[in-house]
């Protein structure tokens, strides 16, 4: 059986990815793919209980600490969910990855990109996403999606220089490996998105 | 100021650690020295939520989720207790440290020795205690000290040939650490493991 392919949204908090993950899972549903949507940090019950300290807005811990545990929750995703579903021709749509922890661990807390490196390696060897979505909003727009609708988390609740750094890192792994991650214009009225998507999903893993 | 003394204790549960963990600490305050007692994992509230969820007996996880979370408590252990009290002066004992990874983590579960160096060295640099004391305990006597006492958790739990690679893996960081690490046979009557103990404790800390 051939091997489902592994999709990764990434992307600030208001970049509309809950949105467009649900578009991708019902496009590729259409074409009769079978599909797991899954989350980071999360994904597994452990994970969800890491993802609540992680979150928790109460919790304080040094960022490596942050790193590690990223990377555990990871671990166990990669271990119960990612890789079981794509032995069994099933696609995964993952809700952040681990460019996410480049982008929050790294360039938002600060945590040396060389030591994210080798957990990357010490987790996932050479595994990567076969694709990777990343919506690039203005931090303001982001910041105003989000504040809009609900409670914010640990993360939610850092400064806008702190985002700024965030969506600089997550620029700079676009431009580091331009094969595997593609930059959607998230800023643009909603149906400008989705075509954007629809052309880059179609070319990248349909022809 | 100069830096305090790092201790760590090693060994199977019902080795008797809890036990010279407190000699111990009455040994050094009665020289006058600010001692301060701590455990792994655990030590910090984090590390602390993060034991609840490694000891959990209904907890299932991978190995290397288990090591990286072990090294998660860790570094804020580092960053939250041992590396401040010894800058303030003060002796830090505590009840496991890394050689515990290497021993549950490598032996008893498997997971690759090369692989928690990686850890050991992105959490703690070339940071190591200065003593070492690893009580060694055959492991029937060990097994029928823990049973006899209290709920097994999710490592007590396991089968003998589990506990016998932990201690082989114990005897094995023994050999490679000899200036460090020191054995100490806890299956003498309690009086000779004290007078040992403190033989030991004397010999390296206090000529």
């Amino acid at each position: 059986m051939q091997r489902g392919k592994f999709i990764t949204l990434e992307g600030l908090d208001g970049a509309g990815k809950s949105t467009h993950l649900t578009w991708l899972e019902n496009f590729l549903e259409d074409k009769g793919i079978d599909v797991v949507t899954t989350r980071e940090p999360g994904g597994t019950l452990l994970g969800e209980q890491l993802r609540a300290l992680l979150l928790d807005p109460s919790q304080y811990m040094h960022m490596e600490t942050e790193a590690l545990l990223m990377f555990a929750a990871r671990r166990e995703h990669l271990d119960k969910i990612i890789l079981p579903s794509l032995h069994r021709g099933e696609w995964v749509v993952s809700d952040r990855f681990t460019d996410a922890s480049f982008a929050y661990q790294g360039g938002g807390r600060g945590v040396a990109f060389d030591k994210l490196q080798i957990l990357e390696q010490w987790v996932q060897g050479i595994f990567q996403p076969d694709l990777t979505l990343y919506f690039d909003v203005p931090i303001e727009m982001a910041r105003q999606r989000v504040q809009s609708v609900k409670i914010t988390d640990r993360f939610e609740s850092e400064h806008d220089q702190f985002f700024h750094r965030v969506r600089e890192a997550y620029l700079q792994r676009v431009q580091q490996f331009p094969e595997r991650i593609r930059l959607i214009d998230a800023g643009q009225p909603l149906h400008e998105v989705t075509i954007a998507l629809e052309g880059i999903v179609q070319e990248t893993l349909f022809n």
